[in-house]
């Protein structure tokens, strides 16, 4: 498909605005910025009047179907929350509750701009299928519980997972695999992902130093930190995007800069939750890729890449009581080219030739707009999920002007309704 | 007039939502919740279809017509910022550029739930004029600064404000004394400032404590803190609401409570100045009014409670590693009935029979509300300013559906680009 993108407004790398821009596409590829277009030749032309163009937006950590947990239990300690709420409803899932709480966490994030998301959780299958369905861009992986009964099987369905979906959808869904954690799973359990991952060249995806009581237990058990346990285990040796690493120590930061390990950085859910702010500051000054990501709506809660880009530039200026912490450049950067590379894109998150199109129109024509002598600034501290215009995924617009064009809201609507009937059954 | 508001929801003091409410408003006030009303006997009927109703938002700490700095200059250090960008700017303000702000600063306060405001800056008696005609309720006072030459005639500026607009609009402006800063205004003045307010009965709103370097400055030059210094100067005698409070000791937290002094607390703006994090427990553990403010959308970049209400939620979780720190609830009730009471109401913020009418519905239908166990959870975690259908401000329908009732947004998309193209010539 040719596909041209009409009078847009970009963001140029040096932070200044173009307006009267124009974007060609070809299949899934940026191909130009045509000055003069000539329209009869694209098979669509979207017109992008007052809008600013972006690159699209990517989460790289969250549980897709926890969707549906969204405001089941909040204001809570975090074992109550689990084993009480979370852990006791998860029983219940299915394919089917899966697939459609996956569908509506797509549709949220279409909604709000997000293009590609990066999940752990199970049924994968089902998460799979409504990915192609709505033709989002995401690494899915199966989580996996060492310490679990099913553990060896989830290992063996997180392969499958990788043979049966890997590069589908036009190499839009990408697999990893998910060990859980350093506490649900053991050593020995982490060393087979590894092999596994040697063998397949699969990326793992994993919670590292997410809370305080993580990081001590880790260290009563094994005498060092978690991210000095994966380093001794060899995980590391394989591409691992850790998510969270709220509590890490310099020696761990080192290591994980040695190691090219990539940081999703989960403000929102690590305020939430009550984790902890992680140290991003140095983080970054070590040169470590750090993405941003919601984690599940359950523990956020919502799916919104713009209130996480808000946070990652506001929490670490107050932290260290320095205004340029994280600056909105940087911040939209974390959402977006160092995002696409947690999930190993070398050729995503921004607006140039020859790159992946993914790509959001942002309306400029709220107050919250006015004035505007900085896009970028807004779009970080100013703009709002709901300010999304057009959101197009490897080059196929999935929702134009505010319409969703490759999912069936009334559908959806009744769906939901309908699993979640399902899978709340148990508790009445 | 007799007003309507049909099928909505309505959130309880337990936490439940009662379905398919009536709420009926007799001229200014909530006069109950007819369970079969009929329809014919009322002015106007609103349809609260899927819809929430909540009390009108409160933003009890911010700069209006500063709407028009948004954007100008971010990531800056705070000085700098002052000195070189908003200082220079705000030489160039006159009435017309301060009413065309304020209305921009009201459009975006209505179209995302904010029913009153708490505004300290210039050019009062436009931003008067302004809120008189937009419909929306707000207490104003004129900066004071002792410091500066006309401190003098700026405190009389703010007696004849008090004057002129006390009381106005069927009692929707209320008008505040506005000492800047000890910073700016020095003890001798601040003791003018208390003598105009206990002849005149007049509150006072002032910053106090933003910063470390400004609690440093007052230690070294008076030999106690900021608070200390403004009970010694015997401010705290009338009633006063304190913006910010950022750097504040157990000691000045006991002088607060016992003077019952109100404080605003600006999550959005201490975060992005990199100011640091209000001890908002310890306040709250001594019972003080805390309500919540944007501060200027300068530095914010937007005047939106929704999010100031999520931060307020988000923040004190993490520094206390206690996931019920500020629940939820807690953040609602900041953002209402603790901001009314912080702005001089005891008749406003609670959905009550005989209290005021400023009443917000918002619309549940979102991607981000499903599923939906808990309204409050989600308003708070997950809402966002732009599901506000309908703001009802002292019985009078300001916004319907998302129609602008008393705002005409073409006029003022008109007045905005040009007062700023004035503002701004100097920069050319």
């Amino acid at each position: 498909m040719k596909l041209l993108i009409k009078n847009v407004a970009i963001s140029c790398d040096e932070g200044k605005t173009k307006e009267h821009q124009n974007i060609e596409i070809i299949n899934n590829k940026i191909t130009g910025f045509p000055t003069n277009p000539v329209e009869s030749i694209y098979d669509k032309v979207i017109f992008g009047k007052n809008c600013l163009a972006l690159p699209g937006l990517v989460n790289t950590h969250t549980h897709v179907a926890m969707t549906l947990f969204r405001s089941y239990a909040d204001d809570m300690e975090l074992m109550d929350w689990l084993q009480n709420k979370i852990w006791p409803a998860e029983e219940h899932l299915d394919d089917d509750i899966v697939y459609w709480g996956s569908m509506l966490a797509f549709a949220e994030m279409i909604r709000g701009g997000t293009t590609s998301f990066c999940d752990m959780y199970m049924y994968m299958n089902a998460c799979a299928k409504a990915a192609l369905s709505c033709g989002i861009r995401g690494n899915i992986a199966r989580g996996l519980a060492g310490i679990s009964p099913n553990g060896k099987q989830a290992l063996q369905e997180n392969i499958e997972l990788f043979k049966t979906w890997n590069g589908a959808g036009d190499g839009r869904i990408q697999v990893m695999l998910g060990p859980h954690a350093p506490y649900t799973c053991p050593p020995s359990y982490l060393k087979k992902v590894r092999e596994i991952g040697e063998k397949y060249d699969i990326p793992v995806h994993i919670h590292l130093a997410e809370t305080k009581t993580e990081v001590n237990n880790c260290i009563k058990e094994y005498g060092i930190t978690p991210i000095q346990l994966m380093k001794d285990i060899g995980l590391f040796d394989i591409p691992t995007l850790a998510a969270h690493c709220v509590h890490i120590t310099e020696q761990d930061i080192r290591i994980m800069a040695e190691k090219k390990v990539c940081i999703a950085h989960n403000p929102g859910s690590n305020l939430k939750l009550a984790s902890g702010i992680a140290p991003v500051l140095a983080i970054r000054k070590a040169g470590i890729t750090l993405g941003l990501g919601t984690d599940g709506a359950s523990s956020n809660n919502k799916l919104d890449m713009f209130s996480e880009m808000r946070l990652a530039a506001l929490i670490h200026k107050a932290t260290s009581y320095l205004p340029k912490a994280v600056t909105a450049k940087e911040a939209l950067n974390m959402a977006t080219y160092e995002g696409a590379k947690c999930l190993g894109y070398s050729n995503l998150g921004k607006l140039k030739e020859g790159w992946l199109a993914d790509i959001i129109l942002v309306d400029r024509s709220g107050f919250h707009w006015k004035p505007n002598f900085n896009d970028i600034s807004i779009a970080v501290y100013a703009a709002n999920s709901q300010d999304v215009d057009t959101v197009i995924i490897n080059g196929q617009p999935l929702m134009v002007h505010k319409e969703m064009l490759t999912i069936d809201v009334e559908r959806l609507n009744y769906e939901v309704n309908r699993v979640v009937k399902k899978l709340y059954a148990f508790n009445r």
